[in-house]
Parts: structure tokens; C-alpha cells; sequence
């Protein structure tokens, strides 16, 4: 079984209500990688019997520090209409709120279609790129395989950059088909972009994650286990707060999700 | 009394539960415009005695088509650390939901702070710019005064354009200072991407919208009741749903909000 589908392994205890854990595999320097947690959110609506269609917008908010351990999962569908469902999710540990959010589901239909953002071009091939090196690090970015064409994770030697723009390659680690929850969890695995801009080492954490999914199951399919471009960069960084944005391509160039986060910082 | 401040008017019923309404000022083809119903979620966790803090983070699902008429509002704090605080906020009608909401309020200090994305260089001035007819239009965008450099409420001649970016100066009609709320309506103020890449009406209506707060309020005085400058863009349009992002910008280059949003269309 991939660690993935481990990580996000729910047993369902009542209509609604289901529980999970944390999982070593996927531990950030305390608690677990916010992509698990976002991905275990939008599981309690996907496994619930009353969901209909596919998820086209996941937000979570971090509410407060997830421990390692049991996580009970409350989900709801506040509406349900035709084509399209509209879901409340909270993960809570010992009675409190961890974390929240809300999920759209759909039906959809084939319609007129465009893809208006640019996906680099030119790019090597992931095979000309090697792997980031992982020895060492927390377990969460050992269970990627990231390529960097640009915009590494830096090295905190505090010469400041004047832009925090990556592009890479990545994959879960091992390779595993694409679905949901994986692009839920990779939409989360852009490094804060204040490493980048700063190249140094600050406390930082998400409090809000949104993600759109412009993918169907049968465009993940046709993904299946390879490696998807991701592009990310910073827009603002203001007195504590500041948000990033990111795109996840297929290598035939479909947009298959677009990512905006908030995060803290104390710098 | 300024439309928006009467629109966004809410009457405490109980702790966390207020009732407010559609405003005619603010209507749309049908229903109400869907900035004034987030603004009224916001307000909702804003009077809120519990409430520290300024908004960082608003999403605003958009579950059902608001009626016109009496709206209850219900805000709960799911979670307050010591500078941060995450709620969640319910639109109802007639016992069901309408629209579900959660913001995340923050108590900030002063931080590095850097703007990454670009404003617009060299645009012309307010004055020079004259303000969009809204002579016929629905009644909200009569609300707004809109000044157009580029990516103007298009003609629908069905000559399709290749991208969707507009760029305008635009304040609340009649001037009013900028606070959270005016913030929050006019993140949702950029008329739907797909207008101007098919330049034909098509049904459409806004899923999801999250706004990233980057001003304080302080940053928000300074504004005062000037224009701000927004841009907007889309990044994809597939199978039923597109998304568009947009930024809003101050007279002197601060961003005081980043805003996205999944757009259901039919085409």
C-alpha cells in the first residue's frame, strides 16, 4: 500500500464522521505536512454516501497545530443541488478544531474550454533533471520526487532575493497514480516562499489553502503515475502574512489545478 | 447612510446570529451581486463580540441562488489562538443554506514586508479615464465607479479574444472611505472572465471566492475614498468551470488584496 493511501486511510464511525491519524511517513518538523491534512479533509466528503460528482474547489484552514496521533473527521454537506454540492469538513483532536474546510463538488459537462495561463515551455524532460536530494530532510518532501528546473529549495545563506519563482517537476515518491488526493497533497508541497526570498530559515505556517481542480478523473488518468510541472510564486508579504499562488500542469500541458495559499511568517 | 453600509447592515438576534437582507441598490440579473452577500458574511464574524483582530482570509462558497429578501446570518469562532482566529459563517433563507463562509481574523505586527507581483506601470490617471456608463444596467455595478484602461465590459460581437486581462481604476459610487467590506465587494467586482474571452453572454455563476486581505486597516485609511487599481485575469476555462484571479492595488503601489475565484459557466 503507497503511503499516500495510508496517510489518508478514514474509517468511518457514523454518517459523516470518520477518523484517521497522522502518519510518519508524511511528518513535517511538528505534526504532519499540511497536503495530508488538506487531503484527509477532502476524503471525509469523498468516501461520505451522499456525495455526488468530483471535487473543482477544496479550502482549508489550519486552525491551530495538528498533533501527531488521532484526528476525527466531521463532514456534512451543507448543499446539495443538481449539479453541484457544497461540503463543511472539520478535523478535530481531543474535542478542539483543528482544522476546517469546505469543498465544492460537480457534476460536469463537456463545454467550450481554454487554458489562458502559460505553461513554461522549453523545459528539459524530467529525465535530464535529477531528483532533489532528500537525505536528511523531514519525511514529507522524502515522499516527493522533485526536478527543479528553477527556484530550488535555497540555501540560507541570507542573500536576499528580489523574487521566490520555482518550477520543477514532481511526483508522489514512490510513483503512484494520480487522483484527488494526491493533487490536493502536491498543491501544498510548493516550499514557503519566503525560504526564497529571504534565504533564511523563519517561522512560517499556512493558515489558509485553496485549491481549485480543473482536472477530471479521467484527465488524472491519462497523468497516471508520471511527474507534473509545478510553477509557484509569491504576490505579497506584509506584516506577517504573506500568499502564494501555484499551478500544477500536465506534461501535455492542461492546467489541472491552480493553488492560492495565505501563510505566516515572523521575520 | 452610504447603499453599501445600509446593505451590509446586520441585526444582532442572539450571540453569533444576526439578520440582514438584500439590498435593491445592490441587486444583480437575479438575485443579489455577490460581493455585498461576502461583505455581509465578513460583517457577520466582524460584529462578532468574540472577534480579534482584522480579516487576513475570506472564502465565501456560494451553496444556493441568494432570494431577495431577509437573510440570517450565523458566525462561530472554531478556533481563537492567541493572534489568530478561524470562523465559520452560515447564510440562510427559509431554513436552508445559501452560502457558507470562513475567514481567518489575525492580530499583525510589524514584519519584512515586500510586494512580489507587479502593478501596472505608467497608467493613466483617475481623471483623465472616464467612468463606464452604467445607464441601464443591473443596479450593482451602478454601485461602483469604473474606469477602464484596458479590459472594458465588452460588446458581445462573439469575436473571440485570446485572453481575458482587464485593468481598471474603481472606487465604491458614491465615494465612500475603504474599509474591510468595500474590500471584500469589490474582490468580487471583476465581471466574469468568460464575458470577454467569448464576448457573448453565457449563464454563469461564482462557486467559490477567496480574498486574501493584505491591508490593515490603517494601510485602508490611507486609501481613504480613492479609486484602486484592479487587474483580473482567468487561468483556465474546462468542462463547466473557469477560474479568475485578480489583484487590487492602492494608488501608491501597496496590494491591498489578492482575490480568486471557480466560476461554474455553461458554453
Amino acid at each position: 500500500m503507497h503511503p499516500l493511501d495510508e496517510a489518508i486511510a478514514l474509517q468511518p464511525l457514523a454518517p459523516g464522521e470518520f477518523t484517521g491519524a497522522t502518519h510518519p511517513a508524511y511528518a513535517n518538523m511538528v505534526g504532519p505536512f499540511g497536503g495530508t491534512t488538506a487531503a484527509q479533509l477532502l476524503q471525509a466528503a469523498w468516501l461520505h454516501p451522499e456525495r455526488i460528482g468530483e471535487p473543482v474547489a477544496l479550502t482549508v484552514n489550519f486552525a491551530a497545530p495538528v498533533a501527531d496521533g488521532e484526528i476525527r473527521f466531521l463532514a456534512r454537506a451543507a448543499r446539495t443541488n443538481r449539479s453541484t454540492q457544497h461540503w463543511l469538513i472539520e478535523a478535530q483532536q481531543q474535542g478542539a478544531v483543528v482544522a476546517t474546510a469546505s469543498a465544492v463538488f460537480a457534476l460536469r459537462r463537456e463545454t467550450w474550454s481554454a487554458v489562458e495561463a502559460s505553461m513554461p515551455q522549453g523545459l528539459p524532460a524530467v529525465d535530464h533533471l535529477s531528483r532533489m536530494p532528500v537525505h536528511g530532510l523531514m519525511p514529507w518532501p522524502q515522499r516527493y520526487d522533485m526536478r527543479f528546473v528553477d527556484g530550488p529549495f535555497p540555501e540560507f545563506d541570507e542573500k536576499e532575493q528580489t523574487h521566490s519563482r520555482s518550477c520543477l517537476w514532481v511526483r508522489d515518491e514512490p510513483a503512484r497514480p494520480m487522483d484527488f488526493a494526491s493533487l490536493a497533497a502536491i498543491s501544498d508541497s510548493f516550499f514557503p516562499r519566503i525560504y526564497l526570498r529571504r534565504r533564511r530559515r523563519v517561522p512560517i505556517g499556512t493558515v489558509t489553502l485553496t485549491t481549485y481542480f480543473h482536472a477530471d478523473s479521467a484527465l488524472l488518468a491519462e497523468v497516471g503515475a508520471r511527474h507534473v510541472l509545478g510553477v509557484a510564486k509569491a504576490l505579497n508579504f506584509r506584516h506577517g502574512y504573506f500568499d502564494q499562488t501555484g499551478e500544477l500542469w500536465s506534461p501535455e500541458g492542461h492546467l489541472l489545478a491552480s493553488t492560492h495559499q495565505l501563510v505566516y511568517f515572523k521575520d
